[in-house]
């Protein structure tokens, strides 16, 4: 069955009302944390985002603010997660850190720099907010895993493949920050141009 | 004129008391938005950990806490820039980016992983406080260009110095992230290992 360019537009506009609740408190609370970090975070902001009562936020997440931190910064780690897969898909490590470079400073660009990593601002929370920060360190530990895997397959040292992936995920998240800062993607550029010659020089195609 | 032990010791001890009122309360405002960010950071806390009473800080920072976010984080920047000043001095950039590296190991270990860098707090203000902000970018760009200078009197291309150099800031800042959200100083040991080697490889020392 073929659908017209307008009727696509218009599953898309309504696309987000269709999710259920809990999901759109998610999503809004993973963009507010990405934004304004935990304590800049504000239930009302993030029911607002969610388009849904401020009730709803205790009906889904009964711990309050606590669970749905530790909740969004899972579902940002998953979500993550999914993209490196899929960009690690045709065993090629450096087309992947490019294109992951790349979506970052897509984003950064479109939210006029407003946006940053919310596993970032999640590990920020130290021991104030346990949850949060174990999130996060599962969303590195995974994401290091699966970049990990994917070089080691290009090298003979497994411990060198999780250096390379730990100073990956490293300098992307710090570049991000710079960018941030500095209002400027050129950061990330220069840290991708980086990457890419020394996974170039270390990783046998 | 010789010094006991035991008189050094007592004049540490003294010495912050001895410092003026608003230069505690910057080191107080530096360490709180290293540890919880602008949003966590309490006036009350600042006024504490500054052994200050509260009414002294719009004495000193009339621009109350906005002001003394901004001066807080040029304090930060100027610190870091003075010791990266003093382990770029032997004109060995390698040497200074692994005590660098080791000052955050130290600093995260003996903070129990509470502190971070107070740099990387503000600028994720973004413009809901643009002095943050900007003073991040500053002290991001100072250091940059610190490093960047040292590595280029050893390699030809002055980008590559500079691509370089936001590497090394981009991967430590981030690596502190990492480390604190999985308490582990791992992280930064492998970042460190990698920009030794990368910049033994391209620095002609």
């Amino acid at each position: 069955m073929s659908m017209g360019i307008t009727r696509l537009a218009d599953a898309k506009a309504i696309e987000p009302r269709r999710r259920d609740g809990r999901k759109r408190l998610l999503d809004g609370a993973r963009q507010l944390l990405a934004e304004k970090g935990y304590a800049g975070m504000e239930l009302r902001d993030v029911a607002e985002r969610g388009e849904a009562p401020r009730g709803s936020i205790y009906h889904h997440f009964p711990g309050g603010k606590a669970q749905l931190i530790k909740e969004a910064t899972q579902y940002a780690g998953e979500f993550s997660a999914a993209g490196l897969t899929i960009a690690l898909r045709d065993d090629d490590p450096v087309a992947a850190v490019t294109a992951f470079c790349n979506g970052w400073i897509k984003l950064l660009r479109r939210s006029d720099f407003s946006a940053g990593c919310p596993v970032v601002a999640a590990a920020l929370e130290g021991d104030r907010t346990p949850g949060a920060r174990e999130a996060a360190a599962e969303a590195f530990v995974r994401w290091e895993k699966l970049l990990s895997d994917a070089i080691a397959t290009h090298t003979d040292s497994p411990e060198r493949a999780q250096a390379l992936a730990t100073l990956i995920i490293a300098s992307v998240e710090g570049a991000v920050v710079l960018a941030r800062a500095t209002r400027s993607t050129a950061p990330l550029e220069r840290v991708a141009g980086e990457m890419e010659t020394l996974l170039l020089d270390t990783v046998a195609r």
